[in-house]
């Protein structure tokens, strides 16, 4: 029996990881809530009783033995290493220990292994990773990923409640003429958040620029790279946003050791945890919001460059994309 | 000066194209308008006075020089061969003829002397192959295409004013609950056209599949390889729509003869006919729609396997992934 804390309660993974807790019956004996200044004081209902949130700057983290951090990468620098000094094991969901040697890497489910090494903090991968690795990680076990080229369609949500409210705005401010979304007449609707509107498009450039590419695709490569324990690996990235909610879809070619044939990726698919291989529909965002597992399409060998095969993962990326696994790392701990 | 008939006039493409020979003063004598029996009758106000909408089926082809068809496969196969005969030349846009080996499937700007081989069918290409040709064609002209990995984000005009209504519906639907979409709780608003809904979501399966790609895919595959008439050229595609109301974005990594650097392929791009090279802003469906160029962006060099380039293309696909082109074509002749 454990007691945890959620920091950054209140955001679109925080209010998730505590659903995902109280569905999972948690094996928990206290329940702490943490998040900014502006939060702190209202009270949340849950399945332990009513939960006053927490100042994060001010709270005292002793007796915490695991805390679920998902409250942006600034807060987890500046607070992380206070509640591993109190004594709690940190799960983190930010990126800002992710590609430290000393913090494993977690896909649940994939790597478990490398939890047990921590010293204090475990990192949750970024959520579109998450998602390609519930399928990349069981053909690379049997036959040595090589090569993925891989191209993302994310939700909003991967921004937080605001990317949620942006699309939600926009929508309802474009949606009535959509002559002018036709023609290019369109009305920019204001974006807080992104640098184009979202609403009734694409924006192919997740995340900020680091050189040619973001860092949310740099994510993609060396992530990948970690998770797999395969330095190798070359990962070829391009990060998009799509105007969906929820659900983060990505398609991805892959070349391996060897040939592997389409009967053999869905077999080891099949056997595969944390996945269904839908063959008979496609599945999409929506098909793959609210629930567990990835879902996986469209596998069928590569004609471009023979040998290889290319398929579609999608996931929520609030629950296994984040919440979800970092509830699933608390227990393995 | 010629006489020109638009065949499917009443659709979203022949819209478009009777716009387009209207913005350009097509250099006509004579225009007709011609569509299925639901719609003859109707009358159009154009540049060149009122016209009545003949009924396609029963109509007299005799006297016309250029009939642009935009009336689905079916339509073209029953009809195309009969204009010929009355001694039109026909560019068509449906994929009916595309692949026979005495029809040029022409780009203009990137394989225009192709159009001057014909016997009476000219066929316009597949719209997202066509926008990313643009970008494709003047590489390849310079440095070989040898591998081609694309992944499309293709808006729902691609299936015609019908698919923008599917959106429209659905997004009036499904809109009002934003909670419902993320833990997948929605109710299905029907689709008429699509399989799955496309309001807040993507659907990675754009077209039929003929074995474990689609129809829209091997487009993409034989259609680059007659353009470029490049036939070894190895194409990995996958086809995905978008809720998008206009403008397909194509998202390829390519590999050619010899290595080719991001300052090269940037030199190359900027001289090339129809096409825009963003540096500083991220192109985007919207931002092509109602414009006659494609526009290109994230252009890098590839991390994943070195020595290629990987680029971002997106077009309106009713203007040059259809309409224009295939005025241009008739300007070609």
């Amino acid at each position: 029996m454990k007691r945890v804390a959620i920091v950054g309660a209140t955001g679109a993974v925080g209010r998730t990881m505590l659903s995902i807790l109280q569905d999972r019956e948690f094996p928990l004996t206290e329940l702490r809530l943490m998040a900014s200044a502006r939060s702190a004081g209202s009270k949340v209902e849950t399945k332990w009783g009513e939960v006053e949130v927490e100042d994060l700057a001010t709270c005292d983290p002793s007796g915490i033995d695991i805390a679920l951090f998902s409250a942006g990468g600034a807060r987890s620098k500046a607070f992380a290493h206070k509640f591993v000094e109190a004594g709690a094991v940190v799960v983190d969901n930010s990126s800002a220990f992710r590609m430290e040697p000393n913090v494993p890497l977690v896909v649940a489910g994939v790597n478990d292994h490398a939890a047990g090494d921590h010293q204090g903090i475990i990192a949750n991968p970024n959520c579109t990773t998450m998602t390609i690795m519930m399928a990349a990680g069981p053909l690379h076990r049997a036959v040595g990923l090589n090569q993925m080229i891989a191209s993302s369609y994310q939700s909003v949500s991967g921004s937080g409640m605001q990317g949620m409210k942006e699309l939600s705005h926009q929508i309802d401010a474009m949606r009535d003429n959509p002559d002018a979304l036709a023609t290019g007449t369109w009305e920019d609707p204001g974006s807080g958040l992104y640098e184009r509107p979202i609403g009734f498009n694409v924006l192919p450039m997740a995340g900020s620029l680091v050189d040619t590419y973001t860092d949310e695709e740099w994510k993609l490569v060396n992530e990948t790279r970690k998770i797999l324990e395969a330095p190798e690996v070359a990962v070829e990235p391009l990060c998009v946003r799509v105007p969906v909610m929820v659900g983060h879809g990505i398609a991805a070619s892959m070349w391996f050791d060897r040939d592997l044939s389409r009967d053999e990726a869905l077999e080891l698919l099949a056997g595969a945890p944390g996945i269904q291989v839908w063959n008979e529909k496609t599945p999409t965002p929506l098909d793959s919001a609210g629930i567990d597992d990835v879902l996986v399409g469209r596998v069928r060998e590569t004609v471009g460059r023979p040998g290889g095969v290319s398929l579609w993962a999608v996931g929520d990326n609030l629950r296994k994309g984040a919440a979800l696994n970092a509830v699933q790392i608390a227990e393995l701990l």
